[in-house]
């Protein structure tokens, strides 16, 4: 920093981490540095040191809020053993997440400031759905090859059809629960040949 | 009304179209019942009068916002017209409504406030969504009497995978024009069988 004292890792997260929390409850305009300071339990003059904006300031939150990292299948895995039993291993852990409140609020507030503000979907995108689209095209080029989605069928369709559902599910009233999520998931996977 | 002076039609229109699109810009976190009713020209006791909350202003403005009418094909034509040809007919329509601006803020906006504000959302899904999945349906099941979606397809799961990508197309980064939409939706259509 060329202003100020060194930073502080710790006020760093918490500042951080507060911003996360008052985002994902009130959205990119219910939230003002003034509230996130007072959570974090340090002034607004340290906030303003660090973050030019509370825009800056909510973006390197979420970007913190999508780097936790989930249980992946490895290219070595991917490539080797049948996709059907990578997505059934998997389910489990997709189904819990997609049906937590924290990971609906931060996908609601996120597709919420996609139009105000897009820099949010830019780190979210990044961060969370590219490598998450990566994993499904890859398994669903696997069940193509071994003749459970059709040759000619278009997987960049297939991939938005899985992912766009998804959120759609989450999003919607009377969201479910893990699950229900996990049935309605399997749903999905069966209808594109993901899944027998 | 219990209260007050008879109501005034002009004065509730200039308040639910200045809430609806101040909702819109900002989201429900940032609209106050005094920006709406210094933008619709009325007096803050005006707008109490006939709403008792924010939120229930916003919701008769949602309301106001997804009645408007589309083109749409009569349970008729559904049963007597091949599918092809009612998607075809009525793709421009779709394109240009999934990228215009103003749909795009909408749809943001609602979704943004599916877990804090659910009211939102189950009258944007009665009003808008739900008569548009029951029209995909019924094309998706005539398609399948005429043999281009598979017999043992999963109706439900069909829809929500286009109406969930194209939601997300509508919000990811870098939203498509209307030539670029036309043909997005065209290759989902064509991967469900309801264009060849």
């Amino acid at each position: 920093m060329s202003r100020g004292r060194p930073r502080d890792p710790e006020a760093d997260r918490a500042i951080l981490d507060a911003a996360g929390e008052i985002f994902l409850e009130r959205g990119v305009e219910g939230t003002s540095i003034e509230q996130v300071a007072k959570r974090a339990g340090v002034g607004k003059l340290t906030v303003y040191r660090r973050w030019p904006s509370k825009e800056d300031l909510i973006a390197q939150a979420v970007e913190t809020l999508v780097t936790e990292e989930i249980p992946w299948p490895s290219p070595e895995q991917i490539a080797s053993r049948s996709p059907y039993e990578l997505v059934e291993q998997g389910l489990d852990a997709t189904a819990r997440a997609a049906a937590s409140p924290r990971l609906r609020a931060l996908v609601a507030r996120v597709f919420g400031s996609s139009v105000s503000h897009p820099a949010l979907m830019e780190i979210y995108w990044r961060g969370y759905i590219l490598p998450r689209r990566e994993l499904t095209r890859a398994l669903l080029a696997r069940a193509q090859e071994e003749g459970s989605v059709a040759p000619d069928a278009d997987l960049d369709a297939l991939t938005d059809m899985l992912a766009g559902a998804t959120t759609y599910r989450m999003l919607r009233p009377d969201p479910p629960d893990a699950d229900a999520m996990r049935a309605y998931l399997r749903s999905l996977y069966v209808q594109v040949g993901l899944l027998r």
